[in-house]
């Protein structure tokens, strides 16, 4: 079964497990004869790595790739798929307990066990690792690169951690916010401060802390996207559900009332826009030229210090379970280039 | 491109428009040598149908249908396609202006217009029309007698409309709570009332108002899905953007913290479970025994009595367009059948 | 599962049995706007349709066909799926024994009775029946037109009757050869005669014969197509093969040794042709720009008057068979229509 | 576009081009919890490799390839997708001329510059060449490991070189015929050494030979594949298809005369067979219960040393070009592993 390809005419296959010799994707599709800036996709590729600042989980890895298909011998991408290879450097299996047998509470390790009984690589989380987002960032690098070219561009931020809210940008503005540092990107620094006092408050207990991020497009065509089944919603809605600790999803802001809901339309300059942007660019499932936006709703971490009960799936008797040493109080700073990689992915499958 | 077209083993293609001879769909995969109730079946499409009630439109409209193929000669379902065929009956196309000149705000006209010119029928909103929830609903029907043969009971109700929110059921308990009234179905009668007051409200505002639906799934087993891209949420989620005027979607209900949106698991009667359900009966893609649960939003109904600013498209001017006549307040009471009907197609085509 | 459906951006499923109420065809991704000359669909329909002359089925039905969706108002078709529905006048299903009791040597019944167990309609062959045809030849009616806009024809012929052998067309003209009568198109009438003779030497044995149709393309652009199974030849291969009675499948005519084999290039009028067509056009899964063409070759058909030994799959006992009446000698000349319309959808669908 | 992908429940990804970096493939879906006999995948993929013997190419190469994914900490198959990485070690693209200004007569490349213009690395064949088996093999070979478990074995051999044709194996024999040396697999010794003969002469005159490979599956049980376009033909077809060079492919042996080709059926030890196999054990696109078998056809290898017309696509100017030094004759011995492993690959596809 294919659960690690998506898309259609950029096709992406990610493969590898978090202790395994390696992680890595082939990307069918990208367009051809172009150079790569492959500085560029470092740069992306660094905002997702683990280990650089407070936020994020103690494993410090980078995220270092080889190519080993998809360049002419210029150096151009060609008609071969893209693959990329990362190598796993700093597994250390014997950090975990068997999670096979003492599932932790809101990982996917019970569910996993009643899917597969013990044929999986429960090591580091397996395949369920957070680690795939690493070559997922390598393929949005790249399609990242090509909407650029097109004048598109793709942006998220933190939009709230626990109860703090980031501010909304303009979202019926054709131009992007610009954020702040890139590895907490915000519309308000006070309120990112804020935000990152709640984390370390989490961390400090020994919990972890849930939030969400705000996407948004700019320079994206009217006329993308179809009805029904075909929608932009449902085709960005099924891969970024995806992304590991996704749990919701809203397009644009709706108002109560059709009244204020509806975005009414008004002539500027020679093309039509609308004046206010609810519908998050989006009406009957395809795109209205203006830009699109939606809001990812992640789930705390499940790993945490503090005690929590579980079974013993052997002796079926409940014990208790705390997560120590590599505990990462919140995925969504982390998880903003991932949004950002895979909404990217689509919207270029939508437009090759 | 397959827009009208839904899941893998169990296909579901519609067909059809508002205004033209018929809607119907045909179901490919539908387990063989089964008989149908069909009485059931109609009682189901009827909770969907127009016309019943002071909620819905006016457009009055039996959902009779023909089924044109799938059934051998003792009328057990065989290994051919099951084809229904819903003829309109109740279409004026003289009660709608040009939509393509003149779009009307919040509905799909101007994206529909960039993408295909004027090549769409936009009577009634042509295939865009909830009037392809009828036969969504046949192919949901005969989905949800095949798992309520397996046990699996699929079940939505109200949970919102504008400010006015239901009761939440327990989502820990493996039964599924009985609902009121099937055509506008809540766990609290009283906050239904207060609904459907609201309801009524926005309609002799000429306005319209949006909600919520909440579904429950009891009884379906643990270890469906998938990690990564092959996860229930994103094969659900992409067939319930599908609906029309869903913006939103959220599995379980997340609780800010770790230590309290984990769900503790315990062992009870030789089996495990969990204390709560915050995680909405999915870890890491995966089903693991509970309930599913999780909440579709819906925008308000486009179409309002009230003045909207449009623009018209061929003198590029600015205008006012209100729809009379035809105004349908709230779509979220009809459209909980039609969140059953996907929710059970989507879920049979992944236990087949 | 999808057996019913063919293609990507242009999909066709296809519905019904022999002897339900119809048959039909959904057609999904067809070009919008466009208006449809539907005598000609009409005339290259008939030229399936049975019981017109000697060669075919006594079972004498005209395929007309009511369009319950995709047109606008004014007649063009729109974003909305085609949807045929052909009514089955003339099905007795008095007239056949219980396949699945007594499986007829060279059909389907046995092998759709291990798959199926009784769960099938085995009446007429049930959706095995080349009652599916028709409504493929709508689809690929449709195609053909489109097709014909940009230049490119499809043309098929009888190539081979039993040991008689069509006068081969000279694959590197880049006109289409034009055939005879359209009801047993050859080119060469003196080996047609000499071939319908064989046809009706079979019948009056009470025996069948099998044959070859070659298909050939002109106008088809370089360049479709893809490497490794994104080929030309697997696209057109899995759909021929979907045709009933098709057993083999050559592209081009290849010749034994490599200096003989190579078509050698040519520089002509400022573009690049080659001298010879040997590999039909198609180098590396990617058309080069010649005509494309092939062999299908079908089996004799397996109704025959002569008893046949089959067994009594309650009894478990060896008995005889003979199927009287219906007996069609060659499907042969018949499938040529439907080659050319299969042909169409895949090119259709690649050119999209 | 997925050009290098096949298959659905098992998928199976090529990348790589010749001399790039490296070769290779994922594998979705495989059984979990099975310990892989790495031996026997060795001595399957040698079979295919090159420069062990008279008939192939001079290009040495192992075909050692690095697991990077797949396995759990025991060793075992796990939930994630099987990767392999094969290095390419022999690459000299100095032995190519730029082949997208002179094409080779029966290559691809002509067809590749349609398509591609500049944009695909022409080196050694690129993605077209027949390097891409060698990854193709590896996951064949899993695959065959698993049917074999089922009792499912396939074996193919060299039916044909030029005009000397092997004998044929007893169809309806359940057994599979055990063939010779398996680097030159035939039923018949003397006529092995006959083609042999042959492949020699071809490459003594700087030529090259064509020929074809018949594929024997026993073991198989009844009731696999569908009708319409879901059979077993088309899905055997369409990968076959991407073997590089194959031009042919016919199901079972057809006889002219229905009553010589219909399979008889007789009772046998309380099961039902078939007297002959013309069929190929496959009856309206499902598998009868009989040994599978086809035949594939390959054209002769377009490089060949002999002078060949060509054009100078910048210069628009014909001209000479032969290939020299890296001539392989004939393909069709090294193909048999390769059309093992493809079947093998589809067979566990539909069985899954």
């Amino acid at each position: 079964m294919a659960d690690f390809s998506i898309g259609g005419k950029l096709r992406v296959t990610l493969f590898g497990q978090s202790h395994g010799p390696a992680v890595g994707c082939v990307v069918e599709g990208y367009p051809r004869g172009r150079w790569i800036d492959w500085e560029k996709v470092n740069r992306f590729m660094a905002r997702r790595a683990p280990g650089q600042n407070a936020w994020s989980t103690p494993r410090r890895e980078t995220d270092a790739y080889e190519l080993v298909s998809g360049l002419d011998e210029n150096g151009r991408t060609c008609a071969s798929p893209l693959t990329a290879l990362i190598r796993n450097t700093n597994a250390h299996s014997g950090d975990y307990p068997d999670l096979r047998v003492l599932p932790r509470p809101g990982h996917a390790d019970f569910s996993a066990y009643l899917k597969y009984g013990d044929a999986w690589d429960y090591r580091g989380g397996g395949h369920f690792s957070a680690r795939l987002t690493a070559p997922l960032c390598f393929a949005g690098a790249l399609a990242l690169q090509y909407l650029e070219e097109k004048g598109i561009a793709v942006c998220a931020h933190v939009a709230r951690i626990g109860d703090v809210w980031d501010e909304t940008p303009d979202t019926a503005d054709p131009r992007l916010p610009l954020y702040g540092p890139e590895d907490f990107p915000v519309m308000n620094q006070n309120r990112g401060e804020e935000m990152k006092k709640r984390i370390e408050a989490a961390r400090q207990a020994g919990d972890s802390i849930d939030g969400a991020v705000r996407c948004l497009v700019t320079g994206l065509p009217g006329g993308l996207g179809g009805p029904c089944f075909g929608g932009v919603e449902g085709a960005l809605a099924k891969a970024l559900f995806g992304i590991p600790a996704v749990k919701g999803l809203q397009f644009g802001d709706t108002k109560p009332y059709g009244s204020e809901n509806n975005d009414a339309y008004r002539a500027a300059d020679g093309s039509i826009r609308t004046v206010t942007n609810h519908c998050g660019g989006i009406l009957g499932g395809i795109t209205n030229g203006m830009p699109l936006h939606f809001t990812v709703s992640f789930k705390p971490t499940p790993s945490i210090a503090l005690p929590q009960q579980t079974v013993d799936t052997c002796a079926m008797k409940e014990t208790v379970i705390s997560v120590q040493g590599r505990h990462d109080p919140c995925v969504v700073p982390r998880a903003v280039p991932v949004v950002e990689a895979v909404t990217a992915l689509i919207l270029t499958d939508l437009i090759l």
